[in-house]
Protein backbone atom coordinates (compact mmCIF):
# COMPACT_ATOMS: atom_id res chain seq x y z
CA UNK A 1 0.00 0.00 0.00
CA UNK A 2 1.54 3.75 -0.76
CA UNK A 3 1.49 5.98 2.21
CA UNK A 4 -1.45 7.25 2.08
CA UNK A 5 -3.57 4.20 1.84
CA UNK A 6 -1.80 2.79 5.07
CA UNK A 7 -3.16 6.19 6.33
CA UNK A 8 -6.46 5.46 5.30
CA UNK A 9 -6.38 1.92 6.53
CA UNK A 10 -5.45 2.58 9.86
CA UNK A 11 -7.95 5.55 10.35
CA UNK A 12 -10.90 3.28 8.83
CA UNK A 13 -9.36 0.76 11.77
CA UNK A 14 -9.26 2.87 14.57
CA UNK A 15 -12.92 4.24 13.65
CA UNK A 16 -14.19 0.88 13.33
CA UNK A 17 -13.30 -0.18 17.09
CA UNK A 18 -14.50 3.17 18.19
CA UNK A 19 -17.54 2.70 16.47
CA UNK A 20 -18.01 -1.41 18.12
CA UNK A 21 -17.95 0.02 21.12
CA UNK A 22 -20.05 2.80 21.03
CA UNK A 23 -22.59 1.10 19.39
CA UNK A 24 -22.39 -1.39 22.07
CA UNK A 25 -22.70 1.93 24.52
CA UNK A 26 -25.85 3.01 22.72
CA UNK A 27 -27.34 -0.35 22.80
CA UNK A 28 -28.46 -0.01 18.81
CA UNK A 29 -28.60 -3.39 16.82
CA UNK A 30 -26.78 -3.46 14.01
CA UNK A 31 -28.16 -4.65 10.37
CA UNK A 32 -28.67 -8.10 9.06
CA UNK A 33 -26.15 -9.19 6.38
CA UNK A 34 -25.47 -12.04 4.36
CA UNK A 35 -27.89 -14.04 6.57
CA UNK A 36 -25.56 -13.28 9.61
CA UNK A 37 -28.19 -10.62 11.51
CA UNK A 38 -27.30 -9.51 14.47
CA UNK A 39 -29.08 -10.60 17.41
CA UNK A 40 -30.50 -8.01 20.21
CA UNK A 41 -28.72 -8.02 23.09
CA UNK A 42 -28.47 -11.20 25.20
CA UNK A 43 -27.27 -10.74 28.71
CA UNK A 44 -26.63 -14.00 30.48
CA UNK A 45 -29.88 -16.39 31.02
CA UNK A 46 -32.26 -14.39 33.05
CA UNK A 47 -29.92 -11.49 33.99
CA UNK A 48 -30.42 -8.19 33.33
CA UNK A 49 -27.36 -6.56 34.32
CA UNK A 50 -23.42 -6.88 35.45
CA UNK A 51 -21.41 -5.18 38.71
CA UNK A 52 -17.79 -5.75 38.13
CA UNK A 53 -16.57 -5.95 42.02
CA UNK A 54 -13.13 -6.08 41.25
CA UNK A 55 -10.47 -3.30 42.21
CA UNK A 56 -8.09 -2.61 39.08
CA UNK A 57 -4.66 -3.41 40.24
CA UNK A 58 -1.57 -1.43 39.45
CA UNK A 59 1.91 -0.85 41.19
CA UNK A 60 0.17 1.27 43.87
CA UNK A 61 -2.78 -0.98 44.98
CA UNK A 62 -3.05 -0.63 49.18
CA UNK A 63 -1.65 -3.40 50.90
CA UNK A 64 -1.82 -4.96 54.33
CA UNK A 65 1.73 -5.19 54.98
CA UNK A 66 2.30 -1.64 53.27
CA UNK A 67 4.81 -2.98 50.82
CA UNK A 68 4.52 -2.85 47.23
CA UNK A 69 2.81 -5.83 46.24
CA UNK A 70 2.49 -6.07 42.01
CA UNK A 71 5.34 -5.50 39.95
CA UNK A 72 5.54 -5.81 36.08
CA UNK A 73 8.73 -5.83 33.35
CA UNK A 74 7.42 -5.22 30.10
CA UNK A 75 9.38 -8.03 27.53
CA UNK A 76 7.76 -7.21 24.08
CA UNK A 77 6.83 -3.47 22.98
CA UNK A 78 4.59 -2.82 19.78
CA UNK A 79 6.98 -0.90 18.19
CA UNK A 80 9.81 -2.64 18.32
CA UNK A 81 8.25 -6.40 18.23
CA UNK A 82 4.66 -5.85 16.66
CA UNK A 83 3.41 -6.86 20.39
CA UNK A 84 3.46 -5.88 23.88
CA UNK A 85 3.49 -7.86 26.19
CA UNK A 86 4.29 -8.30 30.05
CA UNK A 87 5.63 -10.41 32.76
CA UNK A 88 4.03 -10.26 36.06
CA UNK A 89 5.18 -10.29 39.48
CA UNK A 90 2.35 -10.74 42.55
CA UNK A 91 1.88 -11.73 46.02
CA UNK A 92 -1.14 -13.62 46.03
CA UNK A 93 -2.70 -11.42 48.27
CA UNK A 94 -3.36 -8.62 46.56
CA UNK A 95 -5.70 -6.43 45.12
CA UNK A 96 -9.43 -7.36 44.94
CA UNK A 97 -8.29 -11.20 46.12
CA UNK A 98 -9.27 -15.13 47.00
CA UNK A 99 -7.63 -16.41 50.26
CA UNK A 100 -7.82 -20.00 50.04
CA UNK A 101 -8.70 -22.47 52.89
CA UNK A 102 -4.69 -23.41 52.71
CA UNK A 103 -3.90 -20.14 53.38
CA UNK A 104 -4.45 -20.33 57.05
CA UNK A 105 -4.29 -23.92 57.49
CA UNK A 106 -1.46 -26.79 56.79
CA UNK A 107 -3.64 -29.22 54.41
CA UNK A 108 -6.69 -27.21 53.36
CA UNK A 109 -7.97 -26.81 49.79
CA UNK A 110 -6.09 -24.77 47.44
CA UNK A 111 -7.22 -22.21 45.24
CA UNK A 112 -7.50 -24.54 42.44
CA UNK A 113 -9.40 -27.04 44.78
CA UNK A 114 -12.56 -24.97 45.34
CA UNK A 115 -14.83 -26.68 44.22
CA UNK A 116 -17.08 -24.74 41.43
CA UNK A 117 -20.25 -24.74 42.48
CA UNK A 118 -18.93 -22.75 45.58
CA UNK A 119 -18.08 -19.76 43.35
CA UNK A 120 -20.98 -18.88 41.43
CA UNK A 121 -22.84 -18.17 44.56
CA UNK A 122 -26.10 -16.15 45.93
CA UNK A 123 -24.99 -13.21 47.71
CA UNK A 124 -25.95 -11.47 50.82
CA UNK A 125 -24.54 -8.29 51.43
CA UNK A 126 -24.80 -7.17 55.25
CA UNK A 127 -24.92 -2.95 55.54
CA UNK A 128 -22.61 -2.04 58.01
CA UNK A 129 -21.98 1.85 57.13
CA UNK A 130 -23.09 3.51 59.33
CA UNK A 131 -21.28 2.14 62.25
CA UNK A 132 -18.29 1.66 60.00
CA UNK A 133 -18.41 5.43 59.66
CA UNK A 134 -18.58 6.27 63.05
CA UNK A 135 -16.01 3.86 64.45
CA UNK A 136 -13.20 2.45 61.59
CA UNK A 137 -12.61 -0.85 63.85
CA UNK A 138 -16.44 -1.83 63.81
CA UNK A 139 -16.81 -5.35 63.28
CA UNK A 140 -19.72 -7.03 61.79
CA UNK A 141 -21.19 -9.21 64.87
CA UNK A 142 -23.58 -12.01 64.63
CA UNK A 143 -26.15 -9.70 65.60
CA UNK A 144 -26.07 -7.71 62.38
CA UNK A 145 -26.45 -11.22 60.60
CA UNK A 146 -29.66 -12.12 62.39
CA UNK A 147 -30.83 -8.36 61.47
CA UNK A 148 -30.30 -9.10 57.60
CA UNK A 149 -32.06 -12.44 58.61
CA UNK A 150 -34.93 -10.81 59.90
CA UNK A 151 -35.01 -8.75 56.87
CA UNK A 152 -34.07 -11.01 54.25
CA UNK A 153 -34.44 -14.09 54.79
CA UNK A 154 -32.62 -17.52 55.87
CA UNK A 155 -28.85 -17.22 54.21
CA UNK A 156 -28.94 -19.76 51.44
CA UNK A 157 -26.74 -22.13 50.74
CA UNK A 158 -22.85 -22.10 49.43
CA UNK A 159 -24.10 -18.12 50.02
CA UNK A 160 -21.10 -15.32 50.23
CA UNK A 161 -21.59 -13.36 53.24
CA UNK A 162 -20.10 -9.59 52.19
CA UNK A 163 -19.69 -6.90 54.57
CA UNK A 164 -20.18 -3.18 53.01
CA UNK A 165 -18.51 -1.17 55.44
CA UNK A 166 -18.42 1.67 52.59
CA UNK A 167 -14.65 1.58 52.63
CA UNK A 168 -14.08 0.61 48.81
CA UNK A 169 -14.54 4.64 48.45
CA UNK A 170 -11.01 5.15 50.27
CA UNK A 171 -9.14 2.86 48.38
CA UNK A 172 -7.27 5.96 46.41
CA UNK A 173 -6.03 7.35 49.71
CA UNK A 174 -4.49 6.66 53.33
CA UNK A 175 -7.95 6.35 54.75
CA UNK A 176 -7.87 2.96 53.23
CA UNK A 177 -5.31 1.59 55.32
CA UNK A 178 -5.64 3.99 58.60
CA UNK A 179 -2.31 3.07 59.81
CA UNK A 180 -2.01 5.04 63.28
CA UNK A 181 1.25 6.30 64.53
CA UNK A 182 2.04 3.14 66.06
CA UNK A 183 1.32 1.45 62.62
CA UNK A 184 -1.75 -0.57 63.46
CA UNK A 185 -4.63 -0.37 61.10
CA UNK A 186 -8.03 0.57 61.31
CA UNK A 187 -11.05 -0.55 59.03
CA UNK A 188 -13.36 -3.25 59.34
CA UNK A 189 -14.02 -6.64 59.40
CA UNK A 190 -15.47 -9.66 60.84
CA UNK A 191 -16.24 -10.26 64.19
CA UNK A 192 -14.81 -13.70 65.11
CA UNK A 193 -18.11 -14.84 66.68
CA UNK A 194 -19.61 -14.05 63.36
CA UNK A 195 -17.37 -16.40 61.78
CA UNK A 196 -18.47 -19.23 64.26
CA UNK A 197 -21.91 -18.47 63.77
CA UNK A 198 -21.62 -18.53 60.90
CA UNK A 199 -20.26 -21.31 60.40
CA UNK A 200 -22.74 -23.37 62.96
CA UNK A 201 -25.81 -21.86 61.80
CA UNK A 202 -25.52 -21.62 57.61
CA UNK A 203 -23.78 -23.25 54.99
CA UNK A 204 -22.33 -20.17 54.02
CA UNK A 205 -19.09 -21.20 51.54
CA UNK A 206 -17.73 -17.43 51.71
CA UNK A 207 -17.64 -14.45 53.41
CA UNK A 208 -16.84 -10.79 51.69
CA UNK A 209 -15.03 -7.52 52.78
CA UNK A 210 -14.38 -4.34 50.85
CA UNK A 211 -11.17 -4.13 53.40
CA UNK A 212 -7.70 -5.30 53.38
CA UNK A 213 -8.73 -8.01 55.61
CA UNK A 214 -11.46 -10.48 56.70
CA UNK A 215 -10.52 -9.30 60.35
CA UNK A 216 -10.53 -5.68 61.88
CA UNK A 217 -7.59 -3.57 61.00
CA UNK A 218 -6.57 -4.05 64.92
CA UNK A 219 -6.77 -7.71 64.94
CA UNK A 220 -3.14 -9.13 66.52
CA UNK A 221 -4.12 -12.53 65.46
CA UNK A 222 -6.12 -13.18 62.43
CA UNK A 223 -8.88 -14.61 64.91
CA UNK A 224 -11.51 -14.50 61.74
CA UNK A 225 -9.12 -16.02 59.04
CA UNK A 226 -7.83 -18.87 61.36
CA UNK A 227 -12.10 -19.88 62.74
CA UNK A 228 -13.50 -19.58 59.03
CA UNK A 229 -10.64 -20.35 56.02
CA UNK A 230 -9.37 -23.82 58.16
CA UNK A 231 -13.05 -25.02 57.61
CA UNK A 232 -12.83 -25.51 54.02
CA UNK A 233 -14.67 -21.81 53.48
CA UNK A 234 -13.25 -18.89 50.74
CA UNK A 235 -12.54 -15.64 51.65
CA UNK A 236 -12.86 -12.66 49.58
CA UNK A 237 -10.77 -9.30 50.57
CA UNK A 238 -10.72 -5.58 48.86
CA UNK A 239 -14.31 -6.10 47.27
CA UNK A 240 -15.26 -3.24 44.77
CA UNK A 241 -18.79 -1.51 44.49
CA UNK A 242 -20.85 -3.88 46.51
CA UNK A 243 -22.67 -0.50 47.19
CA UNK A 244 -24.58 -0.98 43.96
CA UNK A 245 -26.20 -4.32 45.05
CA UNK A 246 -29.39 -5.28 46.69
CA UNK A 247 -29.10 -7.04 50.12
CA UNK A 248 -29.90 -10.21 48.13
CA UNK A 249 -31.00 -11.84 44.85
CA UNK A 250 -27.60 -10.95 43.69
CA UNK A 251 -25.57 -13.96 42.54
CA UNK A 252 -21.74 -13.87 42.78
CA UNK A 253 -19.23 -15.45 40.58
CA UNK A 254 -15.97 -15.67 42.02
CA UNK A 255 -13.39 -15.72 38.64
CA UNK A 256 -10.72 -17.36 41.64
CA UNK A 257 -7.15 -18.24 39.72
CA UNK A 258 -6.72 -21.78 39.84
CA UNK A 259 -2.90 -22.20 39.89
CA UNK A 260 -2.42 -25.57 41.38
CA UNK A 261 -1.26 -25.84 45.39
CA UNK A 262 -2.08 -21.38 45.49
CA UNK A 263 -3.11 -20.23 48.63
CA UNK A 264 -5.12 -17.43 47.04
CA UNK A 265 -4.73 -14.75 44.22
CA UNK A 266 -6.27 -11.90 42.73
CA UNK A 267 -9.84 -12.30 41.17
CA UNK A 268 -12.21 -10.95 38.59
CA UNK A 269 -15.46 -10.81 40.49
CA UNK A 270 -18.42 -10.23 39.17
CA UNK A 271 -22.37 -9.87 41.04
CA UNK A 272 -25.55 -10.86 38.15
CA UNK A 273 -28.42 -9.13 39.05
CA UNK B 1 -5.98 -28.55 75.70
CA UNK B 2 -4.40 -31.68 76.37
CA UNK B 3 -2.76 -33.76 73.47
CA UNK B 4 -5.59 -35.93 73.24
CA UNK B 5 -7.90 -33.17 73.38
CA UNK B 6 -5.96 -30.99 70.06
CA UNK B 7 -6.05 -34.53 68.44
CA UNK B 8 -10.11 -34.77 69.04
CA UNK B 9 -10.36 -31.31 68.02
CA UNK B 10 -8.00 -31.31 64.56
CA UNK B 11 -10.09 -34.63 63.50
CA UNK B 12 -13.68 -33.03 64.17
CA UNK B 13 -12.90 -29.92 62.49
CA UNK B 14 -11.08 -32.24 59.13
CA UNK B 15 -14.53 -34.71 59.62
CA UNK B 16 -16.55 -31.17 59.29
CA UNK B 17 -14.33 -29.90 56.40
CA UNK B 18 -15.30 -32.60 54.85
CA UNK B 19 -18.59 -33.48 55.77
CA UNK B 20 -18.94 -29.62 54.40
CA UNK B 21 -18.15 -30.61 50.87
CA UNK B 22 -19.77 -34.00 50.98
CA UNK B 23 -22.93 -32.66 52.06
CA UNK B 24 -22.51 -30.02 49.11
CA UNK B 25 -21.52 -32.97 46.62
CA UNK B 26 -24.44 -35.34 47.23
CA UNK B 27 -26.99 -31.92 47.45
CA UNK B 28 -28.59 -32.67 50.87
CA UNK B 29 -29.67 -29.63 52.53
CA UNK B 30 -29.07 -28.96 56.37
CA UNK B 31 -31.37 -28.75 59.40
CA UNK B 32 -32.75 -25.12 60.25
CA UNK B 33 -31.19 -24.53 63.54
CA UNK B 34 -31.70 -21.44 65.93
CA UNK B 35 -34.14 -19.40 62.53
CA UNK B 36 -31.19 -19.62 60.50
CA UNK B 37 -32.38 -22.60 58.26
CA UNK B 38 -30.21 -23.79 55.36
CA UNK B 39 -32.23 -22.74 52.12
CA UNK B 40 -32.52 -25.24 49.07
CA UNK B 41 -29.55 -24.95 47.10
CA UNK B 42 -29.90 -21.81 44.99
CA UNK B 43 -27.53 -21.62 41.93
CA UNK B 44 -27.61 -18.44 39.86
CA UNK B 45 -30.61 -17.15 38.27
CA UNK B 46 -32.19 -19.12 35.94
CA UNK B 47 -28.54 -21.23 35.81
CA UNK B 48 -28.88 -25.17 36.55
CA UNK B 49 -24.89 -25.42 35.99
CA UNK B 50 -21.81 -24.41 35.90
CA UNK B 51 -19.06 -25.64 33.80
CA UNK B 52 -15.19 -24.64 34.55
CA UNK B 53 -13.37 -23.59 31.13
CA UNK B 54 -10.47 -23.23 32.88
CA UNK B 55 -6.79 -25.78 32.93
CA UNK B 56 -5.16 -25.84 36.08
CA UNK B 57 -2.17 -23.31 36.22
CA UNK B 58 1.45 -25.09 37.21
CA UNK B 59 4.88 -24.91 36.48
CA UNK B 60 5.19 -27.50 33.74
CA UNK B 61 1.76 -25.82 31.68
CA UNK B 62 2.64 -25.65 28.17
CA UNK B 63 3.35 -22.35 26.52
CA UNK B 64 3.97 -21.43 22.94
CA UNK B 65 7.53 -20.38 23.08
CA UNK B 66 7.96 -23.79 24.48
CA UNK B 67 9.56 -21.49 27.88
CA UNK B 68 8.43 -22.33 31.42
CA UNK B 69 6.45 -19.31 32.11
CA UNK B 70 4.76 -19.91 35.54
CA UNK B 71 6.81 -19.72 38.81
CA UNK B 72 6.22 -19.08 42.37
CA UNK B 73 8.15 -18.57 45.62
CA UNK B 74 6.86 -19.81 48.99
CA UNK B 75 6.99 -16.54 51.51
CA UNK B 76 5.05 -17.84 54.11
CA UNK B 77 4.73 -21.42 55.10
CA UNK B 78 2.08 -22.65 57.69
CA UNK B 79 4.77 -24.87 59.76
CA UNK B 80 6.52 -21.92 60.63
CA UNK B 81 4.73 -18.74 60.19
CA UNK B 82 1.07 -20.20 60.77
CA UNK B 83 -0.20 -19.30 56.99
CA UNK B 84 0.94 -19.95 53.79
CA UNK B 85 1.57 -17.28 51.06
CA UNK B 86 3.14 -17.39 47.65
CA UNK B 87 4.68 -15.03 45.41
CA UNK B 88 3.88 -15.62 41.99
CA UNK B 89 5.99 -14.95 38.26
CA UNK B 90 4.04 -15.46 35.29
CA UNK B 91 3.59 -14.74 31.77
CA UNK B 92 0.55 -12.35 30.90
CA UNK B 93 -0.23 -15.22 28.22
CA UNK B 94 0.22 -18.22 30.06
CA UNK B 95 -2.12 -21.04 30.78
CA UNK B 96 -6.20 -20.23 30.34
CA UNK B 97 -6.03 -16.43 29.33
CA UNK B 98 -7.31 -13.34 27.36
CA UNK B 99 -5.60 -11.54 25.09
CA UNK B 100 -6.47 -8.01 25.36
CA UNK B 101 -6.28 -5.74 22.17
CA UNK B 102 -3.14 -3.85 23.45
CA UNK B 103 -1.56 -7.41 22.98
CA UNK B 104 -1.18 -6.90 19.08
CA UNK B 105 -2.15 -2.89 18.87
CA UNK B 106 0.16 0.14 20.02
CA UNK B 107 -3.01 1.92 21.72
CA UNK B 108 -5.53 -0.63 22.20
CA UNK B 109 -7.98 -1.62 25.34
CA UNK B 110 -6.07 -2.92 28.17
CA UNK B 111 -7.59 -6.19 29.38
CA UNK B 112 -8.25 -3.71 32.80
CA UNK B 113 -10.41 -1.69 30.19
CA UNK B 114 -12.75 -4.24 28.38
CA UNK B 115 -16.47 -3.27 29.17
CA UNK B 116 -17.89 -5.35 32.14
CA UNK B 117 -21.20 -6.06 29.34
CA UNK B 118 -18.41 -8.02 27.07
CA UNK B 119 -17.34 -10.35 29.23
CA UNK B 120 -20.66 -12.20 30.49
CA UNK B 121 -21.78 -13.19 27.18
CA UNK B 122 -23.45 -15.68 24.98
CA UNK B 123 -21.12 -18.74 23.87
CA UNK B 124 -21.42 -20.15 20.52
CA UNK B 125 -19.39 -23.49 20.48
CA UNK B 126 -18.22 -24.01 16.64
CA UNK B 127 -16.90 -28.08 16.35
CA UNK B 128 -14.34 -28.83 14.47
CA UNK B 129 -13.27 -32.15 16.07
CA UNK B 130 -13.35 -34.36 12.98
CA UNK B 131 -11.37 -31.95 10.60
CA UNK B 132 -9.27 -30.77 13.45
CA UNK B 133 -8.55 -35.00 14.10
CA UNK B 134 -7.44 -35.86 10.69
CA UNK B 135 -5.45 -32.90 10.23
CA UNK B 136 -4.20 -30.85 13.49
CA UNK B 137 -3.80 -27.65 11.52
CA UNK B 138 -7.11 -27.38 10.33
CA UNK B 139 -8.64 -24.14 10.87
CA UNK B 140 -12.21 -22.78 11.50
CA UNK B 141 -13.50 -21.00 8.11
CA UNK B 142 -16.25 -18.71 7.03
CA UNK B 143 -17.66 -21.68 5.96
CA UNK B 144 -17.70 -23.26 9.57
CA UNK B 145 -19.48 -20.10 10.90
CA UNK B 146 -22.35 -20.53 8.18
CA UNK B 147 -23.14 -24.02 8.88
CA UNK B 148 -23.27 -23.03 12.58
CA UNK B 149 -25.61 -20.00 12.08
CA UNK B 150 -27.74 -22.61 9.69
CA UNK B 151 -27.88 -25.12 12.14
CA UNK B 152 -28.35 -22.58 15.64
CA UNK B 153 -29.23 -19.11 14.30
CA UNK B 154 -27.38 -15.81 14.36
CA UNK B 155 -24.48 -15.02 16.61
CA UNK B 156 -25.34 -12.90 19.01
CA UNK B 157 -24.52 -9.63 19.49
CA UNK B 158 -20.96 -9.45 22.24
CA UNK B 159 -21.18 -13.43 21.49
CA UNK B 160 -17.97 -15.54 22.28
CA UNK B 161 -17.02 -17.25 19.46
CA UNK B 162 -15.50 -20.48 20.61
CA UNK B 163 -13.43 -23.14 18.47
CA UNK B 164 -13.99 -26.91 20.06
CA UNK B 165 -10.87 -28.26 18.33
CA UNK B 166 -10.56 -31.23 21.06
CA UNK B 167 -6.94 -30.48 21.77
CA UNK B 168 -7.89 -29.62 25.60
CA UNK B 169 -7.76 -33.27 25.80
CA UNK B 170 -3.89 -33.33 24.85
CA UNK B 171 -2.94 -30.35 27.58
CA UNK B 172 -0.82 -32.93 29.37
CA UNK B 173 1.18 -34.41 26.45
CA UNK B 174 3.53 -33.09 23.41
CA UNK B 175 0.55 -33.28 21.76
CA UNK B 176 -0.77 -29.53 22.84
CA UNK B 177 2.03 -28.29 20.96
CA UNK B 178 3.00 -30.83 18.71
CA UNK B 179 6.29 -29.28 17.58
CA UNK B 180 7.80 -30.92 14.49
CA UNK B 181 11.49 -31.75 14.07
CA UNK B 182 11.90 -27.81 13.07
CA UNK B 183 10.27 -26.51 16.28
CA UNK B 184 7.09 -25.77 13.80
CA UNK B 185 3.68 -26.22 16.27
CA UNK B 186 0.61 -28.15 14.91
CA UNK B 187 -2.49 -27.34 16.27
CA UNK B 188 -6.26 -25.52 15.31
CA UNK B 189 -6.84 -22.15 15.15
CA UNK B 190 -9.21 -19.62 13.57
CA UNK B 191 -7.99 -18.76 9.82
CA UNK B 192 -7.64 -14.78 9.27
CA UNK B 193 -10.74 -14.70 6.64
CA UNK B 194 -12.62 -16.02 9.44
CA UNK B 195 -11.90 -13.56 11.85
CA UNK B 196 -12.53 -10.74 9.09
CA UNK B 197 -15.89 -12.26 8.03
CA UNK B 198 -16.81 -11.88 12.02
CA UNK B 199 -15.75 -8.17 11.76
CA UNK B 200 -17.62 -7.54 8.99
CA UNK B 201 -20.63 -9.69 9.60
CA UNK B 202 -21.19 -10.34 13.16
CA UNK B 203 -20.71 -7.92 16.33
CA UNK B 204 -18.95 -11.00 18.62
CA UNK B 205 -17.33 -9.34 21.26
CA UNK B 206 -14.26 -12.51 21.49
CA UNK B 207 -12.95 -15.29 19.94
CA UNK B 208 -11.81 -18.39 22.16
CA UNK B 209 -9.91 -21.64 20.97
CA UNK B 210 -9.06 -24.97 23.08
CA UNK B 211 -5.33 -24.42 21.99
CA UNK B 212 -2.39 -22.16 22.43
CA UNK B 213 -3.27 -19.81 20.16
CA UNK B 214 -5.87 -17.78 18.06
CA UNK B 215 -3.75 -18.40 14.54
CA UNK B 216 -3.43 -22.06 14.06
CA UNK B 217 0.53 -23.93 14.91
CA UNK B 218 1.62 -23.19 11.62
CA UNK B 219 0.99 -19.04 11.17
CA UNK B 220 4.12 -17.52 10.44
CA UNK B 221 2.37 -14.13 11.37
CA UNK B 222 -0.20 -13.95 13.80
CA UNK B 223 -2.73 -13.20 11.17
CA UNK B 224 -5.62 -13.64 13.06
CA UNK B 225 -4.06 -11.65 15.69
CA UNK B 226 -2.99 -8.81 13.85
CA UNK B 227 -6.91 -8.98 12.27
CA UNK B 228 -8.81 -9.67 15.38
CA UNK B 229 -7.56 -7.73 18.78
CA UNK B 230 -6.73 -4.32 17.16
CA UNK B 231 -10.50 -3.98 16.24
CA UNK B 232 -11.55 -4.13 20.21
CA UNK B 233 -12.06 -7.31 20.23
CA UNK B 234 -10.29 -10.21 23.17
CA UNK B 235 -9.49 -13.77 22.70
CA UNK B 236 -9.04 -16.38 24.85
CA UNK B 237 -6.80 -19.29 24.66
CA UNK B 238 -6.29 -22.82 26.09
CA UNK B 239 -9.97 -23.26 26.90
CA UNK B 240 -10.92 -26.31 28.95
CA UNK B 241 -13.79 -28.39 28.72
CA UNK B 242 -15.46 -26.75 25.44
CA UNK B 243 -16.71 -30.33 24.69
CA UNK B 244 -18.94 -30.64 28.07
CA UNK B 245 -21.41 -27.71 26.37
CA UNK B 246 -24.04 -26.82 23.92
CA UNK B 247 -23.52 -25.52 20.55
CA UNK B 248 -25.25 -22.64 21.67
CA UNK B 249 -27.32 -21.48 25.12
CA UNK B 250 -24.64 -21.21 27.60
CA UNK B 251 -23.37 -17.85 28.81
CA UNK B 252 -19.54 -17.45 29.30
CA UNK B 253 -18.28 -15.63 31.93
CA UNK B 254 -14.78 -14.30 31.11
CA UNK B 255 -12.90 -13.60 34.48
CA UNK B 256 -10.48 -11.34 32.88
CA UNK B 257 -7.56 -10.02 35.12
CA UNK B 258 -7.77 -6.34 35.36
CA UNK B 259 -4.35 -5.23 36.10
CA UNK B 260 -3.75 -1.52 34.67
CA UNK B 261 -2.40 -1.65 30.85
CA UNK B 262 -2.66 -5.56 31.02
CA UNK B 263 -2.38 -7.15 27.67
CA UNK B 264 -4.25 -9.84 28.98
CA UNK B 265 -3.60 -12.64 31.61
CA UNK B 266 -4.80 -15.97 33.09
CA UNK B 267 -8.35 -15.80 33.64
CA UNK B 268 -10.99 -17.92 35.82
CA UNK B 269 -13.51 -18.80 32.78
CA UNK B 270 -17.22 -20.66 33.39
CA UNK B 271 -19.80 -21.23 31.47
CA UNK B 272 -23.49 -21.24 32.92
CA UNK B 273 -26.08 -23.28 31.20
Amino acid sequence: MCDACVMESVKQRMLSRRGFFRAAAAGTAGMAVAGLGVAPPALATGHSSVTDLTHELHEEFPTYFGQQQFFREQKFKYAEHKLNLYELRVNEHTGTHVDAPLHFSADGLSVAELPVEKLVVPLCVVDIREKASANPDAQVTPEDIKAWVSANGDIPENACVAMLSGWAAHVGTDKFRSADAEGKLHFSGFHVETAKFLLEETKAAGIAVDTLSLDHGPSPDFATHNAWLPEGRWGLEAAANLDKLPAKGATLVLGAPKHRGGTGGPARVFALV
